[in-house]
């Protein structure tokens, strides 16, 4: 692809993913989206052979830079294993005052795609929580059983997910300060509220 | 109103529960709603002044009921607070194994007007949260202190949330199994998982 047209379908992605994730996907039309990337919908078809297409990029370029990000915030604080899953909550509701904030994209996609578990969107959603999920497993094995590991890691992503849930409905609030203990041998953690 | 009014109001009410818990709100129209109806969009609108109220209504009637299943399911199981709680995680894991089930109506309406807070359907959804929480408060306030019981009703209403999105996102899958510890003077809560 042409320097040109890489260009132009770096400035599609990013008109789509403020409206997508501004409005959510079925709110926002492709007109809307060429328009807001001040091209014809011709051309913002050149390079996405149809809506179902640009959603599934739309999230598919969100996923590393959200892992990433996850990562950062687990890297930057200080402590053992337990307060750094602690300050991903912490950051997350800090997000979540963000007056741009709306949630989650990976999830609020799969709410809107629910009758389509098979759209191309909801694969890319399904990978990027796996992935997440996968780290912070890699994370947890250096100090439980692997079967544990697993498990707790499936069990702060979903945490993190009503988490973000829970902001969306109530409105923003701070979220409960999570003390999450990992410790050999056992398979316990402790969200500490209050 | 008069009883044919009211049995019309009842079947838009159940023909719109069936299309927009089944596809989503902005995936049905109003056309699709009378159709299931086997009405005119001439006789929806006496009954219903906008679509924005059918989706108001959708989930207004929805209220009392989810709330007395959330009821029903900590009453008749057995032993203390926490196995009762615990037997609400393992019911919502039961249901979402129906093929029908696709996730918490409040929530994901919720998530599709993300950009509108003040929609009317946004003012049931919060209540609606809310009376859950105020009834587990309630129920926790035998147990702990009172600050404590309101938290900790805060944090299951918000796992309930991020199971049912887990169980959305990564496709049907067991939810972890819960042991919430409810004791006279603490305030934590141990999720046991595997």
């Amino acid at each position: 692809m042409s320097e040109t047209g890489r260009s132009t379908r770096e400035r599609i992605l990013q008109a789509a993913g403020k409206l997508f994730y501004g409005e959510g996907i079925r709110a926002v039309s492709v007109d809307a989206v060429a328009e807001k990337a001040g091209l014809t919908k011709r051309t913002l078809y050149y390079h996405f052979r149809s809506k179902d297409d640009l959603i599934a990029a739309y999230l598919e370029i969100r996923d590393q830079p959200n892992l990433a990000l996850f990562r950062r915030w687990f890297a930057e604080a200080d402590g053992d294993v337990a307060a750094k899953v602690e300050a991903i909550f912490r950051n997350l509701a800090r997000s979540a005052r963000h007056p741009k904030w709306k949630g989650c994209g990976f999830l609020r996609t799969s709410v809107e795609l629910v009758n389509l578990p098979g759209h191309p969107a909801m694969v890319v959603g399904r990978a990027h929580k796996k992935r997440v999920e996968d780290w912070l497993c890699s994370v947890f094995e250096e100090a439980i059983a692997l079967r544990e590991a697993r498990q707790l890691a499936r069990q702060v992503v979903m945490e993190t997910a009503g988490a973000a849930a829970a902001h969306l409905v109530r409105g923003l609030m701070p979220a409960p300060r999570k003390s999450i203990k990992v410790a050999k041998g056992r398979r316990t953690i402790r969200p500490r509220i209050g």
